[in-house]
């Protein structure tokens, strides 16, 4: 009986079309969101303190007290900054029973201690809060949003008010997504005040390592040769350094990424338990490593670019023509050098295979994709596929190499070469997952991350809790 | 004790496996859907006018009179078109309560006023109508949904019976997604109707401007050198030719990308407002900026691949071959020219540089991807990061021509290279740029865009809205 | 009122924060949860059958009897394997009306007729049964779950109780997904169990495909040439062996890819009717073909990176030193053959031409990608543009081949070379869908797919049921 009354207010609700929506506060967002309602058919109404000089509101919107605005439709947008709600105090008793949308964004992170929307809900007790539509822009809402993110996310505690709330999204061609209770707001007002944070840490040491390498590299390529043989070729600059760099990068920020995952290891075998907090630094340099991986991949991109335009580079060019001549004319014979061709061929072989499995890696680690893969699955890929990738793109690096490392010809200023630093990283992440993987050390560290806990160890930690940080303090 | 009772009940429910569906229609999608829901476990029951001439019917499955069938089941599928709703407006007593799923497409737009879905559930008030299953083929019911779209969407205003239909779905191997209430339903219903309806746009530009850049490159290249030196080079077609085309599509597309941002940017300046709305044919033109820029980056990606085949072409090889061979004939010294050098690497830098971050464009604007940056973030990587790769772009076209403009014989029957007309585009979209991040310029606009608008200009629109179309007419 | 109440009790218990949180269980998982509810700022209270000996918990959380910890909390998570939940039988008053979270796996499909969930909801009959939390790994808890799957799937039959969970999900930093009643629980109790099960198939395929094409060219390459002549070319096989093995491989999966389309096209022209199920092989098949075309991709992939290096492998240069130097000690004029450069640059610009569209079907196939495309459009993708893919890379191949096939040089030990081989399947594939294609056949393929039956057919198996095994037996 009550669901079919329901039903028919429904009707009765879909009848008198087009239904009115109301909005607080004629600022900016007010307006823009005014606007689009209107042209998604709905009515509206604005609520000012001042109706009287509220002149530039979208054509066709009426503007009224709050009071008489709120009077005249069930869900009343605030789109009023926090600061001043204080009004809303004293409409208590208007805005009974109405659904109050919370709009609103923060300047900063933790200005208050409680979120907007909660706070809002605690000034109106008898009203419905809704929070949603902060994380679109003005713009957004203008443009149709159609060339951004499409995503309307909504939280609340009554699902009626949010099922409202979804159909207004839906009409102004939004996709809505229900995050949850009222509780879930100062997360969803955090959104749209990040700008990258995971990127961060990552994006720096990669701009670091790239400026390192580069002034290393130019300063034993360039410098050295204009010093040395007053040959200028400062040209290189432009490809040859790039390529130089840019693989280097790409090798140590991928060992990078798995190097915190070993140390885990070798913590946890030491602590004799998974269950005590890693040191704040690895636990922020493991929260980073998908940024590290796919930063790693976007320079290996460029590294395959490079390498791909050298046989039609002027310079190389020029070099292959000039020997070809010497030949000629030295009228030397031309051996073929089988371990050279092996080398050579070795070389690319794993250079490639080695960026076709990272690309599949960058690929899982899309949202869409890992959402699509269970933990089994997510982990067989990032873990032994990310393995290989490392050990096929340093056994590229050690055949580029080769035995150049025992000519004193390569140590110029006694600077190595530069493909030589950055196989100090990987090398070491090798080696230790080399140990973590023998049958004696695995089966213990499976053991812990089981759940297993060392007794003698815990105890220890009971006297030292010093030293040893716990879990939880 | 209410909420006990309905778990009860659930309970209830769950004993007297399989639950029985109804199903009015036997036609092509009422048999598929038949059959799904058989494989799945369900029992199934179908309303017909003639059941005992309704051969064709999946086996295990029941065939009665539409009243007798509605008697079996609380869950009601209309798999018939619309103009055949009518009989229903006689079975309302036998409906009460039930659920009914609107499982209808209409074959145009905008053929009805209402949505098929309303005007079920307004000729059949007394049920509850949800629109549902629309969006997934006979087709795809019949192979299981693996390869192609899993996702039922389903609106209606009552949550239990929408719940009762994302159960089946999952049962069924799709995945139910809640677009919210009946009032949803005719954008349902108009989403299996369109084909890449935002790409047709952009498709026909790339093709238009792909065909005239390849006869133009075909008469000043091919026919030109047939016409004046009697040679046959119609075989660069497949390679040279395409390999200018492609470029300049990309490089314009990219530029005609940004150029609408930057014209609405003039076009606030001139109206001192962000509130009116811009002209049609550059609202058209704004949302498809998005496809614009895809479009742009596959023909980028296949200009990549065109110039990095060149080192293996036969025509390439030959070429080298002979001008190696002449320069041992001539035993003329062949000079290193380190501006070339740099000419060359430096243009391949900047296309390499620019082309890797037009790849991260591509990846930021896949769903999955925009939907987990917030709108700074969006904003930021398409705004700031797609002006640089505008800028990398351009850079890397103008050291491709160097002083070629310069050079009389450029000009073969005074049409320039293709690639002049290339950069037009381009130059324009970073002036108007350059101007409107001048700090003067740039205050301005961002007030403008922060809702802020000049008063005599709005009073001047009063007086004349007919060339100053106002927003809302 | 009763809303208003309801309004009321939430605002109750925000007011009183930290929210108790019981657990049942002292297992790994048990742990990782509890640690995890603490760091975002639940009460954490465990019910233990040894309250006493439970030393190894997170510090905060309280430890007491099942019975007094159940009393503490609303929502109990049941971290328990399925064999000891015989014990819940025995509290069933302790757990009236309280939210029961079943988190559990089994170790194999298919170990129990019902899944834990509804075995747990029949064991404690007056509690509110919902299925989450069982997809996150107890790693991903306590690394916060950035790295992978962040998506909680949920079930349960009362949507205030998976309301609760969702909050919960939410507060520790995951998304909560809802995925429909209790009667879904053993899906998601399925999917943590499974590893690739559809990459499966396609991965042997590919694997055996690669290994027999890889021998076949050792033989016929190296083998061959070192009995023969005696010389050593095994250096080959690093790449020449391998860009002979990976566009094989990806062109013969390709076709094995639209394969059983056109097949089932035959099946259903055969029969008169899509009501018949197809043999259970085909059925497999069909439903593997996106995971074919992946790797078909990849293998593409790979192909033209190596085909890319091509010009800076050592041996090229060394050959094409060498050819250089005889052609000027030989003095022979070096002729400009216009066929060759037709056809290379043809071969080639199939190539790219269709790796790039590969590519397109690759995106396409990106679940969210896929998701946003309406079944029209994922079907004009799918096949009509995988057809033109297939159509160009088997164009590709037969001008790789050119005149090859003509000359008996190329039949060593009576092996045709490679690419042969790798013809015959996507020529079978083109012509089979050449006929399904031709005007009399396509329009009745296309009355069967619109539901159409031939009537006699129906009839003679209704007579034959054994041969043409019907649809649902």
């Amino acid at each position: 009986m009550n669901s079919d009354s329901v039903a028919m207010t429904d009707l009765f609700e879909k009848m008198q079309k087009p239904e009115t929506v109301c909005i607080f506060g004629t600022g900016d967002f007010g307006r823009s969101l005014g606007l689009r309602l209107l042209q998604s058919g709905y009515s509206v109404v604005y609520g000012s303190r001042d109706p009287k000089n509220s002149l530039l509101l979208p054509k066709g919107s009426k503007v009224m007290t709050h009071a008489a605005a709120a009077c005249e439709a069930h869900v009343v947008f605030v789109a009023v900054q926090r600061e001043h709600y204080g009004f809303l105090s004293s409409m208590v008793s208007d805005l009974e029973g109405k659904v109050l949308v919370d709009v609103s964004n923060n300047l900063k992170r933790g200005l208050y201690p409680e979120s907007n929307a909660e706070y809002l809900s605690r000034l109106v007790p008898g009203a419905t809060v809704v929070k949603a539509f902060n994380t679109i822009s003005a713009w957004a809402l203008q443009s149709g949003g159609l060339d951004a993110n499409r995503q309307v996310l909504l939280c609340g505690d009554r699902s009626d008010a949010k099922q409202q709330l979804m159909d207004i999204a839906q009409s102004l061609g939004f996709t809505a997504v229900d995050r949850g209770s009222l509780r879930v707001a100062a997360d969803l007002e955090d959104l749209p005040l990040q700008l990258f944070p995971l990127w961060r840490l990552p994006l720096n040491i990669a701009i670091c390592l790239t400026a390192f390498i580069f002034f290393y590299a130019l300063t034993r390529d360039v410098i050295y040769e204009r010093v040395t043989n007053g040959k200028d070729i400062a040209f290189r600059i432009m490809i040859s350094l790039a390529n130089k760099a840019f693989p280097i990068v790409s090798l140590v920020m991928l060992s990078l990424c798995y190097l915190p995952g070993a140390m885990a290891g070798f913590l946890q075998l030491y602590n004799g338990t998974k269950y005590r907090r890693f040191p704040d630094w690895l636990d922020r340099w493991m929260l980073c490593r998908k940024q590290l991986g796919l930063l790693a991949l976007a320079f290996g991109f460029l590294h395959v670019l490079y390498t791909l335009v050298i046989p039609i580079r002027y310079y190389v060019r020029y070099r292959i023509n000039v020997y070809t001549i010497s030949l000629v004319k030295d009228n030397t014979t031309y051996e073929f050098d089988n371990t050279a061709a092996w080398r050579y061929d070795s070389y690319y072989s794993m250079g490639i295979l080695g960026f076709g499995l990272f690309v599949l890696l960058g690929i899982t680690s899309l949202p869409s994709v890992s959402n699509s893969l269970n933990w089994r699955e997510f982990s067989f890929v990032q873990s032994k596929l990310g393995y290989i990738t490392l050990l096929l793109c340093t056994a590229h690096t050690f055949l580029y190499g080769w035995d150049r490392f025992l000519k004193p010809s390569s140590y110029r200023w006694w600077m190595p070469p530069a493909y030589m630093l950055s196989l100090v990283v990987p090398c070491v992440v090798l080696i230790l997952k080399l140990i973590l993987i023998t049958p004696c050390v695995d089966s213990k560290v499976t053991r812990i991350r089981q759940g297993w806990e060392r007794q003698g160890k815990t105890l220890a930690n009971g006297r030292d809790t010093k030293t040893n940080q716990p879990l939880m303090a």
